[in-house]
């Protein structure tokens, strides 16, 4: 049984101050949670249901420490509405340098705040083989409950850094390509693109800031064939981001 | 003031039954609800905070029945967590007979039960000109609240079905491409596509059933180049949808 205790640190840690404080994260579901377990994070707890423990012995009995507890208490401790599966919390882990290679394509979030957008961009990196995704600080926070559920794993493969975006890409203009989604940018359909350089995504009310938008050398818009005014930041990332894998 | 009946009436159109047994539905926030008033669609109730009236006074001055009311009732009515500009009710409308020109390209969907992903889908369908959503019976209902936010206005123009999907794509085998987007089908940034034909996308964790499989004449794939094993199904139109239309 979860014990008042437990439930009450695992709720502590739906916001972003305690998850700093006590450097760790909740990750609920039965995908997200085996993805956990097969990744470099340390685990901290891992509660799971019986049916879960049947499904999964091979890998639990890999020597993790698990507590087997009730669908009911899954969901009184985790934000998931339903959850017969499982839930872990995990010590954040310290990220790589952030260096970009040459030959590399990088995707840059500028003010990206809805948590499920954000998720759903690192499982679109994740997809494509891109492995670094550069945040504004005004960015969802990566160990959010709502990001590394939607990105269904994902999470583990893709390296989210933190930084001032405007500073950063100026230290890029140099040697990289710097492409920005904007309706006033020219056709993905009709450029030849190497999957090369970074590919800045702006806030869906407001774009790009403009402090942003003056590091980009390119901008780039996907061409419109209806009455929609602009699509859902995501689904535009997953849109440029293929037009820039095709030739690869 | 919103009276105690009318918040009633508009939270049972929150279920389905009742939307259907009043052949009504709830519009919710600034764009939708400008979407709307530019739209066919007939208005019962049109309720606006004072912010929203004074942006907007051009058109609800040509001739709107509308109601000032606070933020609070805005939120206490509808589905939003908030809300500072307007809450329609609307009557449903009569589609047009669902019939498709030989050089169109339309999409079909199987059992996509979320309404997020029903509402992103058909705000994609309309920036790519595709005004034919057909749904097997088992989708998410178009006029949930959910599905009308989710389409930011986009439904308005764009047509969705309900009918049986095996029996409807069979009747269309002989004179259209039928496309189904699946892992083991062909890549798609391999194949020269025109915009014509069916896509159909399925269920995202079970795929498309069978039954529909069996009226596919092209199996087709977004190829993977990192560790994700799937995108949300909506992601995946999007990309597909964009093959799809950049060579027209």
């Amino acid at each position: 049984m979860l014990s008042k205790a437990v439930v009450k640190y695992i709720k502590s840690l739906q916001v972003k101050k305690y998850r700093n404080q006590h450097q760790a994260f909740v990750v609920e579901g039965a995908k997200s949670v085996l993805e956990l377990l097969h990744s470099g994070f340390k685990l901290q707890h891992l509660f799971v249901t019986e049916a879960f423990l049947r499904e999964h012995t091979a890998i639990l009995g890999k020597g993790y420490a698990y507590e087997v507890v009730k669908e009911e208490e899954l969901v009184k401790a985790g934000t998931f509405a339903s959850n017969n599966a499982a839930l872990a919390v995990a010590s954040m882990r310290q990220l790589p340098p952030l260096q970009l290679s040459p030959q590399e394509l990088a995707i840059a979030l500028d003010d990206i705040r809805d948590p499920g957008n954000l998720g759903t961009i690192i499982r679109i990196a994740d997809w494509y083989g891109i492995n670094k995704v550069v945040c504004s600080e005004t960015c969802a926070d990566f160990y959010n409950p709502k990001v590394i559920s939607s990105t269904m794993g994902s999470f583990t493969r893709v390296n989210v850094y933190y930084l001032g975006l405007p500073d950063w890409l100026q230290q890029h203009t140099a040697k990289y390509n710097i492409y920005g989604a904007a309706l006033s940018g020219e056709n993905l359909h009709r450029m030849q693109l190497k999957p090369e350089g970074i590919v800045v995504l702006g806030n869906e009310a407001n774009g790009i800031r403009p402090e942003v938008a003056a590091q980009v050398n390119q901008l780039v818009k996907i061409p419109a064939f209806g009455g929609a005014e602009s699509l859902n930041v995501a689904t535009a990332t997953a849109i440029i981001i293929d037009n820039f894998k095709r030739n690869s």
